[in-house]
């Protein structure tokens, strides 16, 4: 396949070959695309909006979305979120809240499937990232609920992460709220007309009192999203975290570790294809099965030794 | 390090043996037990069950375990989901409503960390059936927060899973229970004393109507899990299920889709641990890591090149 017209189109900032592009990245076909366009990323301020679902992070990213296009800001939103109205996942009436944004050529809103290959997904949203970047958005907001460890890898591609909570969840939101603790630097309390929005809000700052020191205090900010109310304070702590992370050492720690995970996001995946997709394998595979089936042998004795032969042949191809 | 008393403690019942052989699990040092513990593996029940945060999944696992022990079978518990009060998630009075099983020698609870080396959670909580399963619990319950790719393999490692929803999570939830519902072989509305439960049964029974046809038509049951009503119905139909596994070949296809899954994880989990521990690999990586950071290379051809040599040095080692 030729993906040069794809390439120039990217970089021209043509919404139908980046979406292209895209999809190409998740169909993991997307390695000379990147290639290509990788001397053109770096640019992008990257932000990464978390939280359980029913939180209101759609429409708190819209809202952050207007802002920043209110700042001459061109806006990429990757939903990787599941409940998200931008995920297909909403009733119609969000969609319709949301079409402000739908129809503005200033904001690009890609979904990412949820399934697919053993971390495929952090990759698929860093390279998703890459191509909004190298097409000129320079603001790109990553929505993901925030439970399970898929998730956190794949914010964690941000510079910079929100987590979203309500007042009101539940008891069994707080054991979330102490997993996802660690990965905030800006805290938002949403529908914060509810009651019980300051417990939740005073919950979070003890918590945050009891967790380790660092140089940034990541600050709480309460929202109505739906009224478009302390959204400005959002996009300040937003923008006074990224402050922060070019004045200190933070920023370039932060980005070593991103390009870290992604290498190792990037053998693993090039390894389990190689695995999943050589055709001799596939009689091996089977035997594999069968014998473990059968009892004839356990899974790790068999693993090893399909590791060993298979490193082996890779070289020997 | 001598695992022999340890896999001979599992295979005699031992609760503190049982505990360091999971624990090795988690660290990963646990191949050698596993191996030893293969043959007397493949006897327990295991049953997955998962779902949203605040669906009340661990007090309707109590309620089946309870109901399994009236049956005089032992069970074990492994929750991996991080909001479970097993999981040492929740507030204390939820660990005091469930100090009946706690103290039942007859029950064994385990708590898997959620977080760790990407794939690893699945093989760990394999892994640690293994251990429950060779130690003699007749049946094994999975508890997992039912979000996310990853809760999605790790409930796959059972043969029966049950998707535990509640009325009234608002419309967020439709869209996770159209991603869970492709995985749930019976549905459990609970709290089904709150408004909208016939609602929400009656939403699940039009989606499970509109997805494709298998001779096993999912059944929908009604608990209220916190006093008791429906486990027996949830019972009963999970073990309709396992009837209908054994009766067709949907059992053993299932078997060897578990065993394939199995053999991956534990390749890609081999392959990551050897680039993360090999200690030449350490100033590559730092290089590795400084030519992408400094945009002198794009990520794709340095995890190409690092994968090709470190492929030929697994082998001339």
């Amino acid at each position: 396949m030729n993906f040069e017209p794809i390439i120039r189109g990217v970089l021209a900032g043509d919404g139908r070959h980046i979406g292209r592009a895209i999809s190409a990245v998740e169909r993991g076909e997307s390695s000379e695309i990147l290639r290509a366009l990788f001397e053109r990323t770096g640019r992008a301020r990257v932000i990464g909006i978390t939280g359980p679902p029913g939180a209101g992070k759609s429409t708190l990213v819209q809202r952050l979305a207007q802002s920043y296009r209110r700042r001459q800001k061109r806006v990429g939103i990757v939903a990787v979120d599941p409940s998200s109205p931008f995920s297909g996942g909403a009733i119609l009436g969000d969609r319709i809240r949301m079409s402000e944004i739908y129809t503005d050529p200033g904001v690009f809103i890609r979904s990412m499937a949820t399934r697919g290959a053993l971390g495929g997904l952090a990759r698929a949203t860093a390279d998703a990232v890459d191509v909004l970047d190298a097409a000129g958005y320079e603001v790109i907001l990553i929505e993901t609920v925030g439970v399970g460890q898929d998730e956190v890898e794949v914010v964690q591609a941000a510079e910079t992460v929100a987590v979203v909570l309500v007042p009101g969840l539940g008891d069994d939101i707080q054991a979330i709220k102490a997993g996802i603790l660690e990965i905030g630097d800006v805290f938002v309390v949403n529908k914060a007309d509810r009651e019980g929005a300051d417990r939740t809000a005073a919950e979070l700052a003890m918590m945050l009192d009891l967790s380790p020191h660092s140089p940034w205090r990541p600050p709480i900010v309460r929202t109505v999203a739906t009224r478009g109310k302390g959204i400005e304070e959002v996009v300040a702590a937003l923008e006074a975290h990224a402050v922060h992370l070019a004045s200190g050492g933070e920023g370039a720690r932060r980005r070593e570790k991103r390009i870290r995970a992604r290498l190792l996001a990037l053998l693993a995946e090039r390894f389990r294809r190689t695995v999943e997709t050589r055709p001799s394998e596939r009689e091996d595979w089977k035997e594999a099965v069968r014998r473990v089936r059968d009892r004839e042998e356990d899974p790790y004795s068999v693993a090893s030794r399909l590791f060993d032969r298979l490193v082996r042949e890779t070289v020997e191809r």
